[in-house]
């Protein structure tokens, strides 16, 4: 029987213990566990940074994975904590709406967790991805019933983070859902919604400047062209061959986007 | 029979081969372990920052882990490697007080680790993470008693880290050990030892501010307020709802910290 | 039977999902496989740097191991992805020479992965680590044999990295490999090579300074004084002791160096 993977997704960063100790509890309780690091780089406090990044992930995981996702400005507060299945996957977070991006793509069956005879004694006030989210998936893993940790719920956290606003017949508002280690900038358009950008002359403006052609590949351009790009998620992006295109056009997560198709 | 957990927890940062390179030869040893990346990422040659690190993580893993600590800007020279066990843990370290806040807190029977024949050969001067730390976890893991490493010492070297001066009757100087990746700043004042902020008034100057309000959450206060909190260690932490303690106040690990409780 | 170890060494950063995906896949594939990052923080787009990286670390694992190197500028055109076999170790990675530096010293068996039933569908024109290296190695760890990953090539790029060149007699032009974590600077002048410094006078030059001395260990020498070490790796190094030579020195990686033996 192969190992029950459990994935770390966390805005902990590696310069302290925090990641290395909810691994500790994780061998703890089930010491057959396989631990993988998805990121402790979510940046602090920022949910949708989060939740794209769990989004893009989860699917390439074997079915069973259990994802811990831990960004949680609310921690000791009275928001819950919640277990979610969704796509043969587990979910592990607060509910504070860092699963949202895969809520709006896939049936989720949520459940609050309250049984705390599978949470640390003491409990903090302050980490509870040690002493909830961590040992509440271990206990996952060893097999625990997910209905023992808590009631069903439908009215957990659902914010909206990929849908842009049409503003007219041929023209939307979108936004930067990210921007990746390389400066590429990655929009909350996806090609799936937006397939007229292969086909037909697109404007894509981002910080005002306009951007109006689609390629396949980083190296279909000259070097310091902008240009846009159907990324590996499906999600339009601006990008730059070899270079930065966050650094040649300023915005950050959350920055509007305008797309006019013609 | 669960497999051997080898944690890592060095200054050698994550851009170079450091940390792979121990695990490959850990793996190579002793190829059931398995390795936990506690953080690489202790400040350089910061042996005080090592040592808090170690001691907020290694109990919350399994009985018989083993530690591996290195930081250790005496490489190369006679500073002992040292094998201590405490509290049912194994801790793999140069002898130069990293593993100081352990000691202070558990019995310790500690060898010098004599026998090279548990080392890498050729051993390097410079790189006895990979040479020598690696290499005797792995054999220690793969079932090598203790007592085969080398002798037992008394001598090993203790740093005072936690310990606060007393000024008064009732004023104490403290110290920052660490400010955190959110910018929290952790004081080496324990609540077990200073009980009474939970109860009466108190004032904790850092940087010449003086913080007099302890909560119990992040989420108590307003945004932008200083606060005390009793941290996830049990540490006192000055720390500000969705910010940076640190960037209002400017102070960094061994600033001084006054408490006085009135 | 020991798992297999597949390790990783990309310039995709920890910031992103990009890391914690390509484990996701090769788990989803063969669930057996032990995961080892080596490093996420190659220098984006540097294929000297992840030529380095690799060199350095891969002997160190056990023999059979899975090396996927993704440093890869060229991702989507027309850049060949290979597999190479070189000294009892597999090598998964773009054809671009991040490979050079083992190929210059062992022997190679090097293939041109063409067989795309191994990849994931669809095929994305812009993560092939996901897509192609991730996939590859798993299946290959699932037992997969070489050849059934695509034909033997012998016009594999080989780039020319660690030679230095010779000026005169008795003087030779290198440049720096890298400069690591703690600011030492890594040149290409192995000791191997350049076994007279040992023993006799010599002058290296690394911005116009020239260092004289070769020290055995960092602590032999005065804080703050400059000093050349031969390193872990057996190429030559100019550090200082607990202190940052890069700092004093201001070079980067592709600086020249100019060795005088007298």
């Amino acid at each position: 029987m192969p190992r029950r993977v459990i994935t770390l997704t966390t805005d902990f960063g590696t310069c302290d213990h925090f990641a290395g100790t909810m691994k500790g509890v994780i061998l703890s309780i089930q010491p057959a566990a396989e631990i993988v690091d998805m990121t402790h780089e979510v940046c602090p406090f920022e949910i949708p940074d989060g939740a794209f990044t769990i989004a893009q992930a989860y699917r390439f995981f074997p079915k069973r994975t259990i994802h811990v996702v831990v960004v949680d400005p609310g921690v000791g507060s009275t928001r819950r904590p919640i277990l979610a299945e969704m796509a043969g996957h587990y979910f592990i977070a607060p509910d504070n709406g860092v699963l949202s991006m895969i809520f709006s793509r896939e049936a989720a069956k949520v459940r609050h967790i309250t049984n705390d005879r599978y949470f640390l004694k003491p409990l903090s006030r302050t980490f509870h991805g040690r002493d909830v989210f961590a040992a509440v998936a271990a206990h996952l893993a060893a097999g625990v019933p997910p209905a023992r940790f808590g009631p069903r719920i439908d009215d957990y956290i659902r914010l909206t983070l990929d849908q842009p606003a049409r503003n007219g017949k041929s023209s939307w508002t979108g936004s930067v859902l990210k921007v990746d280690r390389f400066g590429n900038i990655i929009t909350n358009l996806h090609i799936e919604e937006f397939p007229q950008v292969k086909t037909r002359p697109f404007e894509l403006r981002v910080s005002s400047q306009p951007i109006k052609r689609l390629a396949l590949t980083f190296t279909d351009c000259e070097p310091g062209e902008l240009f846009a790009l159907v990324g590996s998620s499906g999600y339009i992006e601006v990008a730059t061959n070899q270079g930065s295109a966050v650094q040649a056009l300023g915005c950050s997560a959350g920055s509007p986007v305008e797309l006019t198709i013609f």
